[in-house]
């Protein structure tokens, strides 16, 4: 397919222009010139957006959204959750909606009572990058990398195949699983590592200060990139799948435990650099 | 000072051609063409230095070493320990002794009584990378690094003064600070994030085993970087700093309690986010 096949969503509408929703917006303009673009968020990145062309018109509350084919909801996850009871009152569809949340539960319970004809089919575009924003969005931000899509049980599959297609078209990977295993796996593949990145750099930064970070290597640099993501956008994620990351913090504390019990004699320590060595060759690999 | 001025030390032993012990003798050729290197390490290493011509000669235990003017000791921490006691058997001075280690006290009470003329001179480069041995070893790799010594309050100045100007020459920036100091501040900027990064890597590896790595993000693989790090080199470290080492990982597990205990309200997840996004800043100054 190239850039001048019909777009699969005509017109879109992207609430929560950051890193992520830019990123679809300026991918989906590239993919699709003549696609429509419509843009909910504040008013100084509305302004931005539409300076750069961003997106082609938009609004700052839900209710001033036009009928659209599809929305993004690009928000930190409660606040997709807020807006999608909105939606209702604003689109007669048929539409489609998608969210793009690092967790997938408990928008997927919001969304159990959608009026159709509008679809929920929860979403999560594992792109991503050190620095959040619209002035970091980028068209290939999504090229070869998972899009996880977490549909219903008993959904009907149009909507998961537009999808589907719509996220291939911006070049990434769709995988479909459900909402449970979806959460149950990020929390640690993604919300573990965060909260260990920021838990880290705290406690580092807390015991040597500002200036004892200057004999600092590569090593903790690369061990805390993650540390300076937003707050907002990981209360959210942290408030909407507590069960789950309860779970694998106490597992890596036990890890951690397990090594502060036996630094003299080492056993541990060479157990788990091992196992975790080979882990680390499994993750490249992919 | 141009390439052709003589060199601090005319005679350089290095035991151990791992990636520090080799970029030593990388960069110092480089500073000094004329300087003469000679290695001790296992068959295969000293065959492969010597082909590339990283070294002028080889021996496979230190009691084959000729005089020399310093000797590196770049093998892990207890094997420098054990090397050092050899020393004075071998070598009647006077030379200078350093070392590499990523711990200074233990090695710093073992060469207490080394007899003179031998000087001992403890010291830690922050080169290093993510990949260990002597086919990663670059010359310059110490650039604009700082390079640690830790001597004691006691010890003439000129050891130390020597071995400045020679880090200085190779492109570092030598730094001098106790081996106390040394040991508790680099519990935290090292060690710690070493031991965070193989106990995330192995817990997230054994909940979601080699298939669910693939749905990881860039996230996961920045934060469990140095988890392909030898299991040699960090037992050696956390069994002389282990003190040290226990009182960082204690003040990670209770950062990461913190956080477990209070996942749903978010409030400790605002506090310590915003306060590691600081010092996250802090650090990327440097």
């Amino acid at each position: 397919l190239g850039a001048g096949d019909a777009p699969v969503f005509p017109r879109i509408a992207i609430v929560g222009l950051g890193l992520i929703g830019g990123s679809i917006a300026l991918a989906a303009r590239q993919r699709w010139p003549g696609v429509r673009l419509v843009a909910v968020d504040e008013k100084p990145i509305l302004t931005e957006a539409l300076s750069r062309q961003v997106v082609d018109a938009s609004a700052e509350t839900v209710a001033g959204l036009p009928e659209v084919d599809l929305v993004v909801l690009a928000a930190p996850v409660r606040k997709n959750i807020e807006i999608l009871s909105q939606l209702a009152d604003t689109l007669h569809g048929p539409a489609v909606i998608t969210d793009v949340g690092g967790t997938k539960q408990a928008i997927q319970e919001a969304a159990a009572h959608l009026p159709s004809p509008l679809t929920f089919v929860g979403g999560h575009p594992l792109g991503g990058g050190a620095h959040a924003g619209l002035a970091f969005a980028r068209a290939d931000l999504f090229d070869q990398r998972p899009w996880i899509f977490t549909p219903f049980t008993d959904q009907p599959a149009s909507a998961v195949e537009q999808l589907s297609r719509f996220a291939a078209a911006l070049g990434a990977l769709p995988v479909t699983i459900s909402a449970a295993e979806h959460d149950r796996i990020m929390a640690f593949l993604s919300h573990l590592p965060q909260l260990t990145a920021s838990a880290l750099m705290e406690t580092v930064g807390q015991a040597v200060g500002a200036h004892g970070l200057g004999l600092a290597g590569g090593g903790l640099l690369d061990t805390t990139r993650l540390a300076s993501s937003p707050a907002s956008v990981w209360r959210d994620v942290c408030a909407t799948n507590a069960d789950a990351i309860g779970t694998a913090l106490d597992r890596l504390i036990e890890q951690l435990g397990k090594l502060r019990a036996d630094l003299e004699r080492g056993q541990s320590v060479e157990e788990v650099f091992s196992s975790a060595s080979k882990w680390r060759a499994e993750l490249i690999k992919k």
